[in-house]
C-alpha cells in the first residue's frame, strides 16, 4: 500500500459520500426517498454522466487498482451493515402476535409475485437474458426479486402516516418481515447454481439443511445469549452503548463469515444477526439510533452511490423492460396482499391499504438487484429496470395508503374524545406499567368492568412494541374486546416515564387510547390526529402547561397548521 | 473482488475487532488503558505469538493480497478519525484564555524532549538506525517523537481524577493542545524528506508554506464556514446529529486529500479539521459522543490491534532502548513542563502535577512511531520502545499528578461549604445562564459588592468550556477577583437544565463554586470532592429529595464509598 493508493482511496470516498449526501439532502426537500439522490450522485459521478463528458477525471477519480480494492471493502461492510441494520427493526413477537392474518398476507403478498416473476422470466426474450440456457434459474430469480419488499421503506411511510404503531401498522410491518426473511434466504439458494455450471440437488438440500440450522440457531440460542450478555453489559453500563455497538458489529461480521463458509451471500447473515439483535428487549432504542445514524449517514450513501459506478444508466435504460417489470411487481403484489389481507379479516380498503404498504421495495431490492449484476445473474438492462421499480413502488405507496386509510381526520374528535375522558394533570408514575394503570384508574367509571382487561391489553401491547413517540411523547394504546366506543386518557408527567422512545427522552405528555376491537380505521385516524397535534413543539408546550381538562381540551381543538407533518423522530429512511 | 477476498477480509477483520475489544475490556477491568489491551490482541494474533505456535493459521487469517489491501483501508480510515476525534477535543477559546503559562508550559514542555530526542538520535549506536547517512533527519525525527504529548489520554487522566474541568485541568488540557499541533506538524514535515535522497530546503520552505495556508485557512475561514453551516442544521433538525456527522466525515476526508497533495500525511489534515469542527460552539456534545462511541469502539481497536500485526515485539524488544527512550523522554518532558509552568505562574507542586500530566504519551505517540516505520524511518526495535515509553508515561501520569495534587480532601469540607453557603430546592431557570445567576444571587449576602462580578465570570468560564459533566450534575465555577475564601451554592432542577453534558442529559443537580484567584489547588480539591460525592447514583437521587439545607447537608457528610471512583461519563480513552 502507497500513498497514491490511499490518497485516491480517500478521493474516491470523499467524493461519493459528499455528492451522495448532498443530493440525498436535496431530493429529501424535494419530498423523494434519500436513496433516489443517493443512486443520482453516483450517476452523476460515474459512467452515465461523467464518464461521457470526461472519462479522464472520472478514471481519476475512481481508478482501479488497489484503490478500488479499498474501496469496495467499504462498500462491502456498507452493505453488510445496512441489512444488519434493516434486521434489527425485525420483531419477531410482533410477527407471532399478529398470527393469521399477517401469516396469509405476506404468504400471498409472496406466491402472487413469485408467479409473476416466473411467467416475467419465461416470457422474456434470449436477448434479455445472460445465460438463456439456464432460463429456470433467471425466472426464479425473478420471482424472488418480484417478492421482497423492504422493511425500511415502509417503516417510513407508515411514520409519515403517523400510522406506524397501530394494529394496521404492525400488520403491515410484520408481513413485510416474514416477506423479507424468506426473500433473502431464496435468493441466497439462487446464488449458488447461477455459479456453478448445473443444478445439484444434493448440494441444494445440504445448503439449505445447513442455513436453516444457521437461522435456528441464531434466532433461538443466539438470541438468547445475545439477550443475556445484554442484561450484564447494560446493569454495568447502563448510559455507554460502546461495549453493545461492538458486540453487535463483531456478531454481523461472524454472521456473515459463516454465510459465506455455507456458500451463500455475506448480506443473509447480517440480516439474521440483525434480527436475532434487534429482538433482545434489552437493546435500547438509543443504542440502535447510534447505529442508524453512523450506517444511514456515513456508510449507507456510499454504497448506494457507488452502485451506479458500475452501470452506465443512460445506455442501459430500456422503457419496455422497466414498465413491464414495474406493472407486473405492482399488480401480483397488490393482488396477492389484498386477497391474503381479506381472507385474514381486514376489510377491502384495509386490505389494499396494507397491499401498497407492503409494495415498496425500496433499498432492499436495490441491493438484491446489485448482488445478481455482480453474480452474473442479470444484464444492466434488468439492474436499472429493477432499481427503476423499487424506487417507483416505494413513491406511490404512501398516497395509495394514505387515500386508502383516509387519515384526514376532522381535527376536533380529538378534542372531543379528551372532554368526555380524563385527565391527570400531575401522573405519580415512575414506570410504563404504572402510568398506564393510573391512566386507566381515571377512565374507570367509563369503563366499568372491562377496566381490568383494558388495563391488561395496553401493558401487554406496550410490551410488543412500545409506544413512546419521541419528543417527550408517549401513546399507550390497545383495542379492548367489550368496549363500545373508544376512550381517551390523557396525563401529564413533569418528570417523564420512559416509554422507550427512539429518541431516548422519557415522555411527559402520555395519552392512553382504548378503542373497541376490529376499529382499525378508527384507531389509525385517531392516533394520527393525535400525531398531527404533536407535532408542533409550541402544542406540546402549551399542552404541559395544561392545568385542567378545560385547559387542555382548548389546546387540542386549536387548528392545526395547513403543511404535512414532518416525522420528527428517528426513522429509518432509505 | 471475488467471494474469497471478502471473506477472508472479512476474517481479519471480525478476528482483529472481536480480540481486541475483548482484551481492551480485560485491560480496563484490571486498571490498565484500553489501548495495552488493544495492542496485545495484536500481539496474539501476529507475528509474536500465533505466527511463532502456528504460521499457518496466522496466514490464513491475515493473508496478503487483495484481502489485506481492504483491511490496509480500513485502518486507514480508522486512524484517520482517531486524529480527527483528538482534534474535536482541542478547544482554541481555552488554548487563548489560558494564554501565557499554557504557552511558556507547552513551548519548554517541547524545546526539552527536543534537546533530549536530538541527544538520544546522536548517541545511537549506527546499527540502531535505518539510514545512518541520515543521522540528523533521524534525530529529528527522536526529538519530534519524544516532544508529542495525548491529548485523549490526558483529558481521561484528569476526568479520572475529577479536575478536567478545574483551572489546572484546563491549564494541561491547552498545553497539551498547543504540543500536539506544533509536534504533528513537525512530524509530517520530516516525512517528506526522509522519503526523498536529499534534503530540499526549498521544497521544505514550500510544504511549509502551503501548510501554514492550509491550517490557517481551515482554522480561520474553515472554522467560521462550519460553525455557520451547524447552526443552519442545528436550527433545522435540533435532535438529529445524521448531518453534522456526514459533514464532520467529509470535511475529515477533504483535510486528509489536501494534507496528501501537500505532501505531508493525511491524519495532520484529519487532525487540523477536528480543531476547526470541534471548536465550533454549535458543535454538540451529544454529536461528539456520537462519533466518539463508533470510533472507538469499531474503528480504533482494528488499528491498535493491527498495529503488533506487522511486528514482532518479542524478537523486537530491547531493554536497553526502551530505557533509555523511557528514560530520556520523562525527565526531558517533566523538567521542560515543571519549569514553563513555574515561570507561567504556577507553585512548584502544581507544576511537577501539570508536567506529569503532560508526560503521557499513549495512542498519538503509537500512531506516530507507526506512520515512521511505515515510511522507513526507524527500525522494529525503535517501534517497539516508542510503543513501551508511550504505555509507560501514560501509566505513571495519573499516580503522580494525584500524588502532587493531593486531591485526597477531606470529605466534611463540602458539606461545611454547602452549610455557610445557599440551597435552593426548586430552580425556575430555562437555560445555564438563568440558573447560574439564580445561584449567584442567593449567594449575594456573602458576595456583597463582587457578586456582579462573580455571575459574569462563571458565566464567561461556562462559554469556554461547558460544566456539564454528565449524570444531570453540573458544576458551574470560576475564580472570582476579590473573593477571600471559597462559595458554594447548590441548585435543585426537576426539569433539569442543559448544560451541554457529554451525555445529552440536562443538569438536575447544579452546583455554583466560586473560589479566590490563584487558588488552584483548593478549587482542585473541592471540584474532585464534588465528583467523588456525586459518582454513586443513590447519592444523586438522595440528593434530588432533598427538602432543604439541612437535608443535603447531610447527605453531602456521608461517607463515601471506599473503591476509587470510575468515570461514568463519556471520556477518550485510547
Amino acid at each position: 500500500m502507497n500513498e497514491h493508493d490511499v490518497l485516491h482511496f480517500l478521493i474516491s470516498l470523499v467524493s461519493l459520500l459528499a455528492t451522495a449526501r448532498l443530493f440525498g439532502e436535496a431530493a429529501r426537500r424535494t419530498g423523494l426517498p434519500l436513496v433516489v439522490g443517493e443512486i443520482s450522485a453516483g450517476i452523476v459521478l460515474g459512467p452515465t454522466v461523467l464518464g461521457h463528458i470526461s472519462p479522464g477525471v472520472e478514471a481519476w477519480a475512481f481508478p482501479g487498482g488497489p484503490a478500488k480494492v479499498m474501496l469496495d471493502g467499504y462498500t462491502t461492510l456498507s452493505v453488510l451493515l445496512l441489512l444488519m441494520l434493516a434486521g434489527l427493526e425485525v420483531d419477531l413477537g410482533v410477527v407471532s402476535r399478529r398470527g393469521r392474518s399477517a401469516l396469509l398476507t405476506s404468504l400471498l403478498g409472496i406466491l402472487f409475485p413469485l408467479a409473476g416473476g416466473l411467467v416475467l422470466g419465461f416470457l422474456l426474450p434470449d436477448a434479455d437474458l445472460v445465460h438463456p440456457e439456464r432460463r429456470l434459474l433467471f425466472a426464479l430469480f425473478c420471482g424472488v426479486a418480484l417478492s421482497i419488499s423492504a422493511l425500511p421503506v415502509i417503516a417510513k411511510t407508515l411514520l409519515d402516516l403517523g400510522i406506524y404503531k397501530t394494529d394496521i401498522g404492525l400488520l403491515v410491518m410484520s408481513a413485510a418481515m416474514i416477506n423479507d426473511l424468506v426473500g433473502w434466504l431464496c435468493f441466497s439458494l439462487l446464488l449458488q447454481p447461477m455459479r456453478g455450471a448445473a443444478l445439484d440437488v444434493g448440494a441444494l438440500l445440504v445448503t439449505l439443511g445447513s442455513i436453516f440450522a444457521f437461522v435456528t440457531f441464531a434466532l433461538i440460542v443466539g438470541r438468547r445469549a445475545v439477550d443475556a450478555f445484554f442484561g450484564q453489559i447494560d446493569d454495568e453500563h447502563p448510559a455507554s452503548p460502546g461495549r453493545m455497538l461492538s458486540l453487535i458489529v463483531v456478531l454481523a461480521l461472524l454472521g456473515a463469515v459463516c454465510t459465506l463458509y455455507l456458500g451463500i451471500h455475506a448480506v443473509f447473515g447480517g440480516f439474521v444477526v440483525g434480527v436475532a439483535v434487534g429482538d433482545s428487549p434489552r437493546l435500547r432504542e438509543h443504542t440502535k439510533a447510534v447505529i442508524h445514524e453512523f450506517v444511514t449517514n456515513i456508510f449507507a450513501p456510499v454504497f448506494f452511490a457507488s452502485l451506479a459506478l458500475r452501470v452506465d444508466f443512460a445506455s442501459a435504460f430500456d422503457l419496455r423492460l422497466c414498465l413491464l417489470v414495474l406493472g407486473i411487481a405492482t399488480i401480483a403484489k397488490v393482488l396477492g396482499c389484498s386477497v391474503g389481507g381479506r381472507l385474514g379479516g381486514l376489510k377491502w380498503r384495509e386490505a389494499g391499504a396494507v397491499a401498497f404498504g407492503l409494495n415498496a421495495r425500496g433499498a432492499m431490492e436495490i441491493i438484491l438487484a446489485l448482488l445478481a449484476l455482480e453474480a452474473d445473474m442479470i444484464r444492466p438492462k434488468m439492474f436499472v429496470a429493477l432499481v427503476v421499480m423499487a424506487l417507483a413502488t416505494s413513491l406511490m405507496s404512501g398516497p395509495f395508503m394514505k387515500r386508502l386509510l383516509s387519515t384526514d381526520t376532522e381535527d376536533e374528535e380529538l378534542a372531543a374524545l379528551l372532554q368526555r375522558g380524563a385527565f391527570i394533570p400531575d401522573l405519580s408514575a415512575a414506570g410504563a406499567s404504572e402510568a398506564i394503570a393510573e391512566l386507566v384508574s381515571a377512565l374507570a367509571p367509563s369503563l366499568g368492568d372491562v377496566a381490568e382487561r383494558a388495563g391488561r391489553c395496553v401493558v401487554e401491547r406496550e410490551r410488543v412494541a412500545p409506544t413512546g413517540v419521541g419528543d417527550e411523547v408517549a401513546i399507550p394504546h390497545a383495542a379492548v374486546e367489550g368496549l363500545q366506543r373508544p376512550l381517551l386518557a390523557l396525563g401529564l408527567a413533569r418528570d417523564g416515564v420512559d416509554f422507550d422512545a427512539p429518541d431516548g427522552r422519557p415522555a411527559k405528555i402520555v395519552i392512553l387510547l382504548l378503542v373497541p376491537p376490529g376499529a382499525y380505521e378508527r384507531e389509525v385516524r385517531i392516533l394520527a390526529s393525535i400525531a398531527r397535534h404533536l407535532l408542533p413543539e409550541a402544542a406540546r408546550h402549551e399542552l404541559l402547561e395544561a392545568k385542567s381538562k378545560a385547559d387542555a381540551v382548548v389546546t387540542l381543538s386549536r387548528a392545526l397548521p395547513h403543511h404535512e407533518p414532518a416525522p420528527k423522530i428517528r426513522v429509518p429512511e432509505t
